[in-house]
Formats: structure tokens, C-alpha cells, sequence
């Protein structure tokens, strides 16, 4: 399924001699391979050291504190309102090494490809791979590439990694929550994880949902310039600000206690929960972060927030306290608290 | 299909609660995938660093000169004779780097489970994983699971990315071959790939073909100790001896020329070659290298391969000339040449 794409958008700069779609040749490591690299990716990822085409890439990095990360990106539909699996699979990594306060620098690009896969959809999503790593400013400097039969997979899958560098200073990490620092979250919470639902249910609201995936390393240093005292970041994906929080209460050792009442919401987003009986809490977000500050640097860091495009609707929505250590509680809509506990499983599978 | 594995060697070292097999959840970002990680992961992987559970780590490396390196698997099946899934993960990204001489320091590993994989197949491999770490000398430093709907994946789909440190001095690249340089091969060709034919094909021989699936760090360091000075190295996995040498043909242009009477190729992959019409010179390896040496320093390097246990059947089988520039030409057993050309697609499907 395909929303609002064309692919007749997508130029092959050289005709992949005559086969429409991905054939079990295409990840045999022999001529066909090779046409896929030079033809299709290397357009779409320009840079030097990719060209040097080895099995890895040699890379030279100013400073030793080094953040390493990785991810796999199964997320069905392909395309979808405001984004598609390829700008998930570089934002997903270039956020993960920014949640370390890490400037991210290089990623890698595994592909898994399902036979019969369109290649002018995947010459779409790996022209978007190119653009939105331009966006954050990182070059795709290797890659890999299988090809499964068809009924194996599930049209494309996507591991990106990613190499950024810790600025001197910077100390951040989900421990590092104290009691008496406050909770900030970037913007609208579920936007992503209702985005890729109503696409998937059919469902027409009178707005469409977006997804919110973007790159957000250049928020964080925004925020890292007003006050490299940060303590914990977290991009809340899968399981939603719920899970996140939960993580951090554990790894911390405190307590969070939030306000629901302050959480930013988009109103269509809202609706759609409602209609599906889903809790934006729980929902994932992929251009969104969460952020734990010292209260004397909060205003600082919120008033750095507000002046970038991704975090205009930043707002406090708690603290961190020594009560109820590893839990999250969350002051209700009608004066109440409740445990926000993480979810067993999920409310949507496959949504990044 | 699983050969040679007893999965009641397996012990989890918790019960993931009373799932024998993964379900959508465990890739859900929840209490589910939470346990998998604890229970299942962690115990194989045991490293400090990957007990931050952050989204990504913070590795210290002592040089700046870095490799960069990315590979996903789809073997089918998934155990075979010498190896299994998890051992190709970790010395295929290991033999990666090492290629480039760089020393492996820190692997991530990310995962996509087909729902209904059963957890005691999962934790084999895993616990595979984390043994072949620890016999290549790496870290498994941050990882990823996604799940993904029973019909849409294969049991298992691992990729692997890997960070190593290149020694100062050491400058190897497919593009160093120089006229008069020989090439010399680690060992046997065609175990790997026939290793995985004969279990799909249920095909029976006086020997069981196994896999030589290995790390080839070690070994690449004993090269460097002999000799710095080393063109390039090579690790002919998919497509095989001829598809690395024609890459390096083409990125260096120079030719090469080879005696294939000279490719040392074990009797039972030989036979089972013959049986199935292929040519072992296309057919994938797991634990051989290629290496292109100045002449001058061929002894030295051949005499410090023989004396390590994955390089005693190393030999000399052949020249870069200066004649057909980016071609691979073979003298044949019958004393005459033939051009061995790239394959256009995969003679075996899904081989790592």
C-alpha cells in the first residue's frame, strides 16, 4: 500500500537493465548486485568514502568518546503520511546517537529485500534515505544488501547503524535523572504511531495524520548550546513516552511524577485514540524527545526548545521525585493519579 | 530445519514467562521485549557496555583512524554443518573490518524475529553469538529486536555492524593491486557455500561439508606482524574467489591472472560440485582470505599464515599484470585460458 507517493517522481539514472522489480540475482553478490549499488544507491547516498565501494569504510573521527547504535526498521506501510520507511531508518539513528548528546556523523545502510519488490519503490525510499540524511547531516558511508524470496519478507526491511561523536562535557544518560529535575517533552505526543494506524485501518479523519519523524540532532544542539547540563534524553518510539519514562524511572532509581493534563496532543491525534480506544501515552513518536534538566536550567533549555522548528510546543509536564522509586505516576484529566506502568506487549506492531 | 543442534543444551536463564515462542509482542517496546533483552540477550552478550540499555553506546577508541562495516544474514536454514546463523553474524562484520585491516573492537547486532520463531532456536543462536564474540575478541555493544508477523520473515534475520581501529602504517584497499603483486588464497574454497547446498539439497557424501565459518582477525594480524606492507585482503564470501578477484581487477585496473590447478579445493567439495554442476571458484566462503602481497614479501607473509590454524593450506595462486586491465583470467587445467567473468546472479540464494 502507497500513500500520496509517485513513484513516477523516481528517476533510475540508468536503466537496471530490464527488470522491474528486485529478482533473488539482485543479493547474489554478481553483476546484478553490483548494477543495484552503482545504478541505485550510490545516486541516492553520494559521498566519497561510500565510492571507495569495500566491504567497510574508513572513516576519521576528531574526538575518542564515541556513540554507537543500531536499528532495524520493519515498518508496514512502506509510505505513509509524512514520511516512509526510509526517512524513519536514518531519523530513527541519527535520534538514537543524539540521545547520547553524540553529534552523529556516519551511518550504515543494511537492506533486506523481498523478491518482486517494485525497484522503483526502492529507488524511492533510498532517494528519501539520501535527503533526509542530508537533512540531519550525516553520510550513508557503507551498506549491504540480501534479497529473500518472496513470501520472506515483507517488501523492504532496513537496519541502519550510526558513529557520532560526545562533545567534551557532555554527560547524559537515563541514570542521570535526580530528584527535583523536570520533565520536558518537545511537542505532540502520538502523532507517528496514529499516522501509520489510520493509514493501516483505513481511517479518514478531517485532517490527515502525519507522522512527526524528523532529525533531531539539531534541536539537541540547541538545547546542548543553552546548557550542556543536561541529564537524560529519550526519543519515545515504540511504547510512547509511557515506556520511556518507565525506563528512565528504572534506570534512575527515582520517581516520575507527570501532569496528563500538559501533555501536547494534536487534536485529529486525540480523536483517532478515541476512536480506536488507544492512550497517546503509549503511542510512538518518531521526531519527538524527552528531556530531563536541572530545574535552575529548565527555562534555558525550554526557551533554546522553542526557537527551533521541531520544538515549538515544548513544554514541562513533571518532575523527578524521590517518591515511588522506578514509577510513573501521572496526575489525571479529573484530579486523580494513576501507576503508568510500560505495557506487556504492544499497541501496534510493526510501527517503526 | 536444524542440523547437529540440541536446543535442550539450550537453558534460558529465566523463563521468558510462558511463551516457548516469540509473539508480536516481544518486538513491542514493552514488558515483553524488556524480558527478552534481560533473559535472553544479555546473559550471551555480557559486557558492561551493553548493560547501559541505552539506545546506543559510548565506546572509547584509542586511534582515529576507524572501519566501518555493515552486513545483514538470511542464511537458510539457519544451523547447518559447522555453523549457524549467529556464528556468520559475528565473523562476517569481524572478517569485514579485518579486511580493511582494521583491528574489530565493537559489534552491534539487530535482530528481526518472524513471529512464532521458537525462543529456544533464538537463544542457541544467541548464545552463539556471544561465544563467537568472544573467540574473534569483540563486544556486542547495543542492539535492536523487531518482530515481525509469521509469514512475513524466516525465523531469523540478523544484521550485524562493526567498529575496528586500523593500525597506523597499515593501508589496504581493493584498489592497491599492483603489477607483479602475487595473490595468495588462506586455504580451501567452496566449504561455506557447499556446506549449505548439500543440507537444502538433502544431498549425502562420504563427508559431512562443514562450514568454515570463522574470524580471520587473528590471522590478518599475524599477516601484518610478518609484513605491513599488504596490498589488499579480501574475504570472497558470496560469489566466491572469482567474484573478489574480478572487484579487485576492476577497482585496481590491473589483470590478474591465477592457475586454477593452484586453488586448493577439499575432495568432498569437489565432488559435490561436480554433482551439481557448480564451479567452487564461484561459490561463497566463510573463513578464507585473499590477500594481494608485493612479491618480496610473499614468503614471509605465506610462512606466518601457515604457522596460524586458519591459513596451513595457504598458497600462491596467482599474478597482477599489467595486461586486460580488470579482467581475471584462469590457465586451466588443460593448459589453456579462459576470462572468469562476474556472474550475472547468484548460483546459491540466501548463503549468509
Amino acid at each position: 500500500m502507497t500513500v500520496g507517493v509517485d513513484f513516477s517522481e523516481w528517476v533510475c539514472p540508468l536503466p537496471l537493465r530490464d527488470y522491474p522489480n528486485v529478482i533473488m540475482g539482485h543479493g547474489g553478490g554478481g553483476k546484478l548486485s553490483a548494477e543495484l549499488i552503482e545504478h541505485l544507491f550510490m545516486p541516492a547516498f553520494q559521498n566519497n568514502l561510500l565510492e571507495t565501494l569495500g566491504d567497510s569504510t574508513i572513516v576519521t573521527v576528531p574526538q575518542q568518546r564515541l556513540a554507537l547504535s543500531t536499528d532495524s526498521f520493519v515498518v508496514h506501510p512502506l509510505f505513509f503520511p509524512g514520511g516512509c520507511i526510509g526517512d524513519l531508518a536514518v531519523y530513527g539513528t541519527v535520534n538514537d546517537l543524539a540521545m547520547s548528546g553524540a553529534r552523529p556523523l556516519y551511518l550504515t545502510a543494511g537492506f533486506i529485500l523481498e523478491e518482486g519488490l517494485s525497484l522503483s519503490a526502492l529507488g524511492s525510499v533510498v532517494e528519501r534515505m539520501g535527503a533526509a540524511a542530508q537533512a540531519a547531516g550525516v553520510q550513508i558511508v557503507t551498506g549491504d544488501t540480501k534479497v529473500v524470496e518472496k513470501g520472506h519478507g515483507d517488501g523492504l526491511y532496513i537496519n541502519t547503524s550510526g558513529l557520532g561523536v560526545i562533545p567534551d562535557g557532555v554527560h547524559i544518560a537515563p541514570q542521570n535523572a535526580q530528584a527535583g529535575d523536570v520533565v520536558i517533552v518537545s511537542g505532540t505526543i502520538g502523532d507517528h504511531g496514529m499516522a501509520i494506524m489510520s493509514v493501516r485501518e483505513g481511517l479518514e479523519f478531517d485532517t490527515v495524520i502525519r507522522s512527526d519523524t524528523a532529525p533531531l540532532n539539531h534541536l539537541v544542539a540547541a538545547m546542548l548550546a543553552a546548557s550542556n547540563d543536561i541529564h537524560v534524553l529519550r526519543d519515545p518510539t515504540r511504547g510512547g513516552v509511557a515506556s520511556s519514562l518507565n525506563e528512565i524511572a528504572r534506570s534512575s532509581r527515582k520517581g516520575i511524577l507527570i501532569d496528563e493534563r500538559k501533555l501536547p496532543v494534536n487534536p485529529a491525534v486525540a480523536s483517532a485514540c478515541e476512536v480506536l480506544g488507544m492512550d497517546p501515552i503509549y503511542v510512538a513518536n518518531e521526531g519527538k524527545l524527552l528531556a530531563i534538566v536541572a530545574r535552575q536550567n529548565a527555562e534555558a533549555v525550554l526557551e533554546a526548545m522553542r526557537q527551533h522548528p521541531l520544538g515549538q510546543q515544548a513544554a514541562i509536564i513533571g518532575e523527578v521525585v524521590e517518591q515511588h522509586p522506578g514509577l510513573l505516576v501521572a496526575r489525571t484529566g479529573i484530579g486523580g493519579t494513576r501507576i503508568v506502568d510500560m505495557q506487556i506487549g504492544e499497541q501496534l506492531p510493526r510501527i517503526c
